[in-house]
């Protein structure tokens, strides 16, 4: 095996991988965008749009297993080469769910319906803006290689978490006291859920990226201290 | 590398591996079971082990993508089982999840309190239990190399979503009507979406083994048809 192992081919095969891996966070980060507009602003067409487009999400991702598969085989990386090959692999099985919750969002809303007296939403837009910055920050970092940037993410994430604790019991009291629109809040909680795990699978990027570029496990945390509502 | 390939050395890491999985298996299996029977029961101190044993399923995780690395850069593992090896890694991250969602049934046990007037719930354990059969059959799947049970894994799949929507429609229809119950039965809508999701993850694990035992992809079916609520 080794012996055909060229700098110059694996090189090649890594930046094709960086590049598959970089086109996928671009899909899902437009993916979870899409879906809150549409969610705010009751655009059913793009919602389907976003719900039809998940599909080139998961042909990247079989891409992406192909390569490195192809990569491995044939290039044979050793230490730190192959620790980013098999990153590159378990990153884009991260990505591929976040697209996922980019779709269920989008899913749901012809289900909430015009939900403009529903105050609590309001802070939907927000939590899921910095969720989207923590998957390209994460995504960058993968790219860079750089492990600062990485820590930074997973710090980020006490953020959205407690965007979602705030949401969760907003969303409770204004159900209590409008009972008719329990339905629609129901469906908001799934997406302030949805957007929370898109922080908490941002971390789980940025865990893989810090690891990839270092060698070395953050400090041990609890990874679902997040999933606290 | 290749010439440090021998048969009998690459056997013996891929049984320690299907080992490691099927010892990640059967602790989260074990956690959705006690998860539930702490909800059912609302045995606060058995909820609060599972959350503690969630890190054992972590340092399996762990173990796993280290000998999978080891065994890829001593044993240069060719075709099917470099699929195999490559197929582990990517189950023991969905088992990893599968674990994080039996931890957060358990989180949620303490705030849910008394729930034995909310009739709704009767449904979850049978739900859960179906999920549960699910991840052992994928796992065993796997162990065997058996695409047929894999299949037969994706086609129970349909069942956890029935009592998913289900589950959904009856507890917002209590919510409604019993607007003191609203937090806890909001809760329980995230319990049985936890189950839910448990059921997809089954099935991603069974799509895996179909495609590590077959080397093809099953026919195209949206992975989150499933995420309907």
């Amino acid at each position: 095996m080794s012996e055909q192992h060229t700098v110059t081919a694996f090189d090649e095969d890594i930046n094709r991988l960086r590049g598959l891996v970089a086109e996928m966070g671009g899909r899902v980060e437009t993916a979870l965008e899409e879906a809150m507009d549409a969610l705010v602003h009751q655009n059913l067409a793009k919602a389907k749009k976003v719900v039809l487009d998940d599909h080139k999400v998961d042909a990247l991702e079989a891409e992406v297993e192909k390569l490195v598969v192809e990569t491995i085989a044939l290039r044979a990386p050793m230490a730190d080469d192959l620790r980013e090959v098999i990153a590159a692999l378990k990153i884009v099985g991260v990505v591929e769910r976040i697209g996922d919750y980019a779709k269920n969002i989008a899913k749901r809303v012809p289900k909430i319906g015009d939900h403009r007296t529903i105050e609590p939403i309001s802070l939907l837009p927000a939590m899921a803006q910095i969720a989207g910055e923590m998957v390209a920050d994460a995504l960058n970092a993968f790219a860079a290689r750089n492990a600062m940037l990485a820590e930074a993410v997973i710090e980020r994430d006490a953020v959205v978490d407690s965007f979602y604790n705030s949401i969760f019991r907003t969303l409770v009291t204004y159900m209590v006291e409008n009972p008719k629109t329990i339905s629609e809040c129901a469906h908001l909680l799934f997406v302030a859920k949805n957007i929370e795990r898109i922080g908490d699978h941002a971390t789980n990027v940025a865990e893989m990226v810090y690891y990839a570029a270092t060698g070395n496990y953050l400090p041990e945390r609890d990874r679902s201290a997040t999933e606290n509502e």
